[in-house]
């Protein structure tokens, strides 16, 4: 019954069409929409592989579900749904069934008297009225839920498609005390809600998709590997937001929070020509690269990202350092302050931006190479990567390298945002949603060790026939530190042989060794090997090491973390060895 | 036979004292003597856990405990010799049988024209000459054992007593050729060689030695912990040379190789007075600690440090920088060279210096606070922490820390000697000493992230009406990267639990929280837990994260290294719950 009691008001995306929806809609008791959902629900979990990942996030454990769902308002999930599904789910309309109620009749007036814990939480979606106050607390995102409070959902569910799910759908049905009366809900109807996410750029078609609205895609790792330089269409995207438009012409880079210092502001054309052009090889790794291997282990919060959530360019611009002095900056600067705050220009319904901050002492370091970029691999910045302006900071998590970007500010503290704050950071296995306490541990900057199989794939064939097998993958680390050896297991870690290393487009000269502290670019790795003589499976492992010698951990589970972010366990790939048809024969 | 033929002119320490050999000498075919040893030997392979380690590396493997024995002139090799059977071999002096020989007789001038590869490569050792050319290339510790060429080797052995042990006189019986007449072996015997370490002070009881000559001792773990800053006398020690006695009235410290700039000369008292002074806490550990863990998976070469080869002091000096900046060091120096060279005033009989060097940008860093230091704890460096000057490099491995700082050399290239090219390396599991080439791995600089528990011990008996468990330990990563979180498990990893830190001595105001980068010492921790109610048996392990997110590989087996060095597994400690005695009657 309590599942049945979840049910009321909710109706399921894919089983029923918006067609039927609209018929269904005063004509069949809800109760008998929730049954077919729940059978639907309960077949699924013996489906194939897709029909898995489902049940995963559809499954009994909904309140598990739930917390991941409505983790983290930038921190947008998908659950390991095929992006197809995310597709579909942000192209259909959802519409709960609006039964005849004996449920009050409110105003928008007196839904908009409920904006604080207080006076009470209360929301409008399609028609309806909820109180949402007990929830408040429940969002693991925070405060942030709050922007809805006396309004309208939807505007807030088109920023984030992943909200327009069955479970949310369902948790929300619970906290339904009214209707909102006719006629406000025919002005809401009237206001036409436009998607955000309608001038995002265009896409490469060999990007795999984790999340549509916002944008977040990894190129396939059989791809990523042939490039030391990776190609911009593939770079792997990570939008917080959606892509914001911005004319270079009336764009304006601000400078504040330095002490005794005029604010200084700069057009695109003074930061091109006001400053010494420089280029670095850098590459970026999002926090949660290979999150997928941890939700194996238990589901985690976050997108599904494989392994390719990584990659290596050259970028272009103003040294950070120098325009900092330009706006005033002095080495005393330092004694009272000790962050660098950066601002992006995507926001979200509510004005509110993206944002990060660094320490002090590595954005002004002739060593750190923090560069404001205006260039990628040659060009102007695309579209998805910052357009026209974005922080580079090599060696240092992806979220920090903030894109699309308005406003720096030196400061005492931190940025205040959510992703600094309380997402992007790691805890203990043994922390969970109700004891995670986001002040105790450090935001995330420079990255560990980390290297990963691109080739052969889980699952492929080798033939026995071709003696030999060869596996390439890529190594970095975070904080300049330069990977100085990559091992390979074929027997999953008992036996390991040196792969080698390589610093360059295959074919080219190799680069010189970047200076100490400095090794901003990752290498790819290559070895060929025999095939063991009486091996029918292949094991094969990564694991990297820095020239601070620090190693990959060699299993996931002792390192997951509930946000799923640095998973840098070894990598391990199982391949099936074939043996030749001929000897099969005999 | 063959072992036999390994027997020829051999004797063995311990089993037959110096008046049994000298009656034996010439009395007994020598044949017979092996005889005893060969059984002793095998015998003891049955042994309790002391004659075990002897089996270890007096076992049929001699070949693998030879190479062992004579890897590199400074990484002196106990073998997990325990300190007592160390000092007896120091002790006793062996002697040779010197049975009637039918080889021919030399002088030594025809011995001295044997100096080189070319020429045939001859030393004597008590009155008999051997012929090692063939051995020079198979001498892991590579040409050092050069400077013996031609001479007697007495004198080197007394510096490193590891030699004097039954294994290295084995070999060297296989090389000989003859005798040296007797007029220049009376000419050798009345050359009184004087034990170089005979000025070596006085330390303290608690310590666990390693090795005496030179001296390497560490504390008891349950010590270790006791303290934070940990008091000089039980502060680890890692000589690999005789401590040299230096007056500090005529000491001078050079500084050479800027270019354009004069050589500096500062005596200790300038050191003092012309720089500011500046303090430091930084915590300092040996590349070799724990190596007894990677003992465990298959024998490495080194001191078989156990957990507590790392201690935490206060150290109080001159910074290098304002040193470099003195002797003419300017930023442009910096694109010409990139080392900066540290010779010890510590020195073996040929005059070769313990030295070492670390990169540039370390060393002139405003945050790299590399410090000349002249004092440890608040008071003058005692005679084993380099008396009166070292070098304190925060976050780097031990050995580059030079003690007894002699001259001060920038420059393009890293230190020359043995302990920078040859040494203090890590390799990847698959290298041994047919396959390694030092060439291929960078020197050890930062040092990895690092914990162990100091507290209950291995085998320890936790009562159970006790009803909980205290565990203890460090934990401390290079670089000056801040250790911010240690999990602790008590069922061997399978759930964990996160420890309370403690950065000051306890009961002591916490220290601020370091600026990022520079967080130079240790953590102690601390975790008491309910006893899970049916384990019989607790395995204990932790594992840190610093704040660039790096962790600690699981296990042991694939960090493996042919030096032993880098060993920062997750560390384990087995103790027993022992029930109520009541609860056992009922």
């Amino acid at each position: 019954m309590l599942l049945l009691r979840h049910c009321r008001g909710l109706t399921r995306v894919g089983l029923l069409k918006t067609q039927r929806v609209q018929l269904l809609q005063g004509a069949v008791p809800p109760v008998a929409v929730c049954a077919g959902s729940l059978c639907a629900r309960w077949g699924s979990s013996h489906g194939g592989q897709e029909s898995g990942q489902y049940q995963r996030s559809h499954g009994p454990n909904w309140r598990h579900a739930l917390a991941g769902l409505l983790a983290g308002t930038g921190a947008v999930l998908a659950y390991g749904l095929h992006h197809s599904q995310t597709e579909q789910a942000a192209t259909t309309i959802v519409q709960p069934i609006a039964p005849a109620s004996s449920l009050p009749i409110y105003t928008q007036d007196e839904v908009t008297k409920h904006r604080s814990v207080e006076e009470g939480v209360w929301v409008t979606y399609k028609g309806s009225v909820y109180d949402i106050t007990e929830f408040v607390s429940m969002h693991p995102g925070g405060d942030k839920i709050l922007l809805a409070a006396g309004g309208a959902l939807e505007p807030f569910w088109a920023l984030y498609a992943v909200h327009r799910q069955d479970h949310v759908l369902e948790i929300l049905s619970e906290y339904k005390v009214g209707e909102l009366s006719a006629e406000d809900w025919r002005k809401q109807q009237s206001v036409k809600s436009t998607d955000p996410y309608s001038t995002d750029p265009e896409r490469h078609p060999a990007l795999r998709i984790n999340s549509l609205k916002p944008f977040n895609a990894e190129p396939p790792p059989e791809i990523l590997s042939d490039n030391y330089i990776t190609p911009s269409a593939i770079f792997f995207k990570r939008n917080h937001l959606p892509v914001p438009q911005v004319d270079p012409k009336s764009y304006r880079l601000q400078v504040e929070g330095l002490p005794g210092g005029a604010p200084l502001s700069l057009s695109l054309e003074e930061l091109k020509t006001r400053f010494p052009k420089h280029t670095v090889t850098a590459t970026l790794q999002c926090a949660g690269n290979r999150r997928s291997e941890m939700n194996k282990v238990k589901q985690v919060k976050g997108l599904n990202w494989g392994i390719a959530a990584i990659s290596n360019a050259t970028w272009s611009g103003a040294r950070l350092k120098d325009v900092l002095l330009a706006a005033g900056y002095r080495p005393e600067v330092a004694r009272q302050t000790c962050h660098v705050q950066f601002e992006g220009l995507d926001s979200d319904v509510t004005g509110t931006t993206y944002g990060a901050s660094i320490p002090l002492n590595k954005a002004v370091s002739e060593e750190g190479d923090v560069l404001l970029a205006y260039q990628m691999n040659g060009e102007d910045l695309p579209a998805d990567h910052g357009y026209p302006v974005r922080v580079v900071v090599p060696g240092t998590v992806g979220a920090r390298n903030v894109k699309w970007l308005g406003r720096i500010i030196v400061s005492e503290e931190e940025s205040s945002s959510h992703w600094q704050q309380n997402d992007y950071k790691g805890f203990s296995p043994a922390t969970d949603w109700d004891t995670v306490d986001f002040k105790s541990a450090p935001a995330i900057q420079e990255l560990p060790i980390q290297s990963a199989i691109t080739q052969p794939a889980e699952g492929a064939v080798v033939e026995r026939s071709a003696e030999e097998v060869t596996v390439k993958g890529y190594a970095w680390s975070g904080g300049g530190r330069e990977v100085v050896r990559v091992d390979v297991s074929l027997d999953g870690g008992r036996t390991w042989q040196v792969a080698q290393l390589q610093s360059s487009e295959k074919g080219q000269v190799p680069a010189p060794s970047p200076p100490p502290g400095r090794a901003w670019a990752w290498k790819l790795w290559e070895l060929t090997a025999p095939l063991p003589p009486a091996a029918q499976e292949l094991e094969i492992v990564c694991k990297a090491v820095d020239n601070s010698y620090n190693m990959q951990p060699d299993s996931v589970a002792p390192i997951w973390n509930l946000r799923g972010v640095l998973s840098n366990a070894w990598h391990r790939v199982k391949v099936t060895v074939k043996e030749d048809e001929e000897k099969e024969e005999e």
